[in-house]
């Protein structure tokens, strides 16, 4: 690996992401918006022809076959890439990360961690044992309003925590399509691909991450409600559960795929003893601060976020709205800044979403299973 | 009575709602708004010096020290008032309501209906086998856009009912305001006037009440955690449960009086296979609409609304916001044409709130504490 | 006229308002609702047949085939009306008004406040001259959020003021609705009952009114361009203006009745070298502080309005949403307060709208008429 | 240059955008962020060490110390740049952008386009006389929600246009910043350097353009109110006006950068004889769609926009918000795609602002600012 990274952008890769896969051009865009990488190789569906096609739709002169393949490969070349985009379905990501991790190559893998909590448990141990840095693209922590509000409840502003609403509703599975061809939904509904549970696994972790994320509680028990509306589902669609979390507080987390007229509408309401905050990830640049006296204050990114680590991941002044793409390059950044600083010797910074924020997600995954098949009862996370 | 109430605004007299008391203002404006009903007579506090400024604030001639004196003596006068109402705390609405129903006086009473599910289930024995009306100020089912998603939902625009998710929330006892003589406080955070909730029974009882009105459909089970977040209040302040509706869907009911920053924030959405509803009470004009295909619609009063029952509710244009006030209005409309139809001896038509909404409130207040007290486990309504 | 008025509500008239005019029952309800007074009286109609069925309908025993005979009526009965409500088209107003004046009974009238310029200052003369109170239902100004402005305003908060950007669209008048049989349309379409006007009058004048009464301040000047968009319309329904104000400050008013799609869409919005406010009549509770340093404030009817003004115009605690009815009322209210103390020897708050301010307004209607027909040149106020 | 563009990336190279302007790096986020573009070179400073380290900041190898050096030397390299990015102030743009469009390398300026109309029109006959490309970054154009704005008006959706009321408002001016040491307050309130114009120039004319590009419609005439509100300021930095528009409609177009606590507040309303349309940048994935009939839709980004301009111009699902920078990337890959059209022997597609738009600002600031200096008289376009 050339050592002068202080010169040039970062090499990237990718593993899947092909034609079809939305999430694949996220991650380049977001890998390379603030200039800090390419990506170069890539071995981008399984099957070649598609692969070749993907990789030449990017301009990517290194093209693969396999994972496998490309791990070797660029572990071995003089301008082997950096780091690796794992982008494939669940069940893909154990393996496929453990090959880039023992090749030598950081890597930023999709959420959920993988296909089970061990698996999850596994990796955390090669990486934690290791000096190769893994990221996961818990997106939204990305957001600079998510960032002002982890930083207004650290710093007091809701006094003690007591009632946390938390929700992620879209409706993109209210009808059976993935009898209809379509990859997205054929792989998220497929216990093989997907793991133990649709809705929760994509979308539900990644509210309880924003929640643990902002309020900086753990969820320390649920009761959960999982159902599969649309016929012959065989993984949930939707649930409804209660929570308590460490310090008193208590909640509620909906999420669904079957909530008509809902695109990708993750929100959350904190409310404590000094103050409450709400943000919806549809409106991303604004905070709104509910003072226990004095008027709900608008706050909004770029103008009268307060916070270092909110302004850090701001780029444009006020007004100019700055989405999903800019939320998710803000992770990317984060990580290649610690990748630069590994290889500069110093200590990773680690401050993005790690194997623990994966080994976490994956508990919730299992535990919410667990409490709906006992019918919806409590269990201690 | 006379019997010439067509030609005649009604006379009404009410118990309770003396100075100090928001909701009695809002009573007598509320019965009084469409100009079929005059207050005339009250026995409006407990304490004679109350009793007597209130009534005079009100212009009211007929000012009474009890009740029990003023049901005797308005069912023998010859301009006898024909309807009460009954704004005292929860521990006095049987004996009062009984009081005039006996008495051959109709009654509109606040919810909840009573202290106990008991004391609910044999009024609703009086009224039942009696040609006298009870009217219960589920204030929400007034509004036009209530009324507008009811009908919306009846003619089968959400088809299949999938989720249903509720909130009430506020904040007004987020402190212990009950030690401060705050009146309001004192006797809904008071197990021996306000019953077995204050939290559940005060707000919880809309939400549930705005749900079944709504969907058409009855909360079959409930898991409910209930909390006291007040350092030594001895009800709940807070609530979070899952639902279980019957004809399948699933949902969350929550409400809270600790929500710092929030208002009188109850909102509704609605999500079936074929469309989504969602209202908020605070911008109460507007209905949205999601239907599975096609963008979101904003139906609004005067506009949009296409049901009878929608338009019906409406005074003025679109545009000219109508509210809670207008609201209340409805209720009492719908109730004094009732009264004048009895009177000319046509059947009563029963188009508000009555004792059946009553006794479904109290029996959810009384379930919801006992799941809670079980541990937030499922008990069935 | 009974001197007894501190123990009663008072009597009130009504002229005009009759079936199919929305604006009588809106006078009604507004004129009642504080509990302060009572409409007994009218001569709703100049057909006898609608006057009868519409006084019937708000069973009112005393009913007038002319205003004439009203006002001689009412002033010689020992129980006759303490005031009259003016609700008839513009060109009425003016013998109306007149005729009750000199009869001692105080007015309640419709804006714009006459015909012509001419009249409006007439009939000033003739109050200002004598003790009979003339109040001018600009309702919007009986918002407590507009009354909150107008303080904010008042104690400095905005600074010096730079800009103001006022408007009122609707789109009633977007078809020719007036050839239907409308007769809200007819008239006001109609230069011979109208006046010089139909958008600037009837909705232009109260975008100006709430102008200069939050502001504080007057257009001194104008560049009006007023338009008939719907073919064979005799007077505007449509205008764009730029405005100067004493003490520098620029502005617009938009006005139409043709902007399809807006109910009722008031809304102004002030920006000076300290901060900033923002309200829309269509959600009239919430205005908006937009200071020069830190976050927008969303003020709240009932919770965050610090004005005495403002919180004297609330009825009910915050988040009960008031509307349209209870700002007339509020203006009622206060006009009603002024009655009272007038027959008790006190002196005239005349905190409401007034006879100078149906002067202002018919003068920025002639204003507004005339420079658009010169081609949108400046004139003076 | 090489031939070889439909394998790779195309090269670009930036004058101006050095450290301290927002803008440079907008620019370059925007011409790399669909993977069609690497920035390679730059003149990025008049200051030889700002030049050096903002090259150096973006890993940019071929740093230059004036423009002239880079349009000679990058035309003649074998792996010169394909295009330029001309992100200087104002009075730069037509020397650099001649320098570059002489030595046969396309362009992609900032708007306004030059320092006077003359210079504007004078570059337009470089270009529409060669065969190199000139991109105007009239940023707004390139959001979704506008494309399918102008796709919807060109369809008919609206009818017969009527009124059009457009507004740009900003507070950064609000005090005099110039004289803190901004820069970018500096050069665009220094008459020789942004031209006749600070607030017309710098956002009205985006205003300007964003009316004209979804209604189709072009300003005929305008009467405009300029005004320095800032003391000692010598441009302006706000502007009311009225505008007429061939076909018959009329409006206003408001711009500042004093209005406290707006940032970045474009926003258009169109209204027409069958419809109306409603869009705000700083919401920008929401169309509102206000239909003659029916209820307001609300049309988003990714689920209900059905122009093929509109959905061409987005890249992740609905819900997923883009914003600023996607807008202003969708410019650029809409240039891009013509770059390569032209290399590859076809014609030019120009679906993007041109030379033509640019003329089209400089007039409109020209005659702007005539109006203004009249006394605010009407000027036709």
């Amino acid at each position: 690996m050339s050592k002068q990274l202080d010169k040039r952008r970062l090499r990237a890769g990718i593993v899947g992401g092909g034609r079809g896969a939305f999430i694949g051009a996220v991650h380049r865009i977001a890998a390379e918006l603030d200039g800090q990488a390419l990506v170069v190789a890539g071995a981008m569906s399984s099957d070649p022809q598609t692969a070749r096609e993907s990789a030449a739709a990017w301009y990517l002169h290194r093209c693969y076959e396999s994972y496998t393949a490309m791990a070797l490969e660029e572990s071995r070349r003089a301008d082997g890439i950096e780091f690796v985009i794992v982008a494939t379905p669940n069940n893909l990501h154990y393996p496929v990360v453990r090959a880039f991790l023992e090749a030598g190559i950081h890597v930023v893998c999709d959420k959920p961690m993988t296909f089970t909590l061990a698996e999850a448990e596994q990796l955390t141990r090669v990486v934690e044992g290791g000096k190769v840095l893994l990221c996961l693209t818990h997106t939204y922590t990305g957001y600079p309003a998510v960032r002002q509000a982890r930083a207004m409840v650290a710093s007091g502003a809701l006094g003690q925590l007591r009632k946390a609403l938390v929700e992620y509703n879209q409706d993109w599975l209210m009808t059976p399509l993935e009898k209809t061809g379509n990859k997205q939904a054929e792989w998220r509904t497929d216990p093989s691909r997907a793991g133990a549970s649709c809705c929760v696994g994509d979308i539900g972790t990644h509210a309880q991450n924003l929640l643990e994320f902002i309020s900086g509680r753990r969820v320390t028990a649920l009761c959960a409600d999982l159902t599969s509306f649309v016929s012959g589902r065989p993984l949930d669609d939707d649930a409804n559960m209660l929570l308590r979390l460490d310090g008193g507080a208590k909640g509620t987390l909906v999420c669904s795929q079957v909530a008509c007229g809902e695109e990708n509408s993750l929100a959350i309401r904190l409310y404590g003893s000094d103050g409450g905050l709400e943000w919806h990830q549809q409106e991303p640049n604004t905070l709104i601060f509910k003072p226990a006296t004095g008027p709900w204050q608008y706050l909004r990114a770029g103008k009268s976020f307060d916070a270092a680590a909110a302004k850090a991941a701001i780029r444009t002044p006020a007004g100019h709205p700055e989405g999903y793409l800019e939320a998710f390059a803000t992770i990317y950044r984060d990580f290649i800044a610690d990748v630069r600083r590994v290889a500069g010797g110093q200590a990773a910074a680690q401050d993005y979403p790690t194997a623990r924020d994966g080994v976490r997600g994956m508990r919730f995954i299992e535990k919410a299973v667990e409490s709906s098949r006992l019918g919806a009862q409590w269990v201690d996370l």
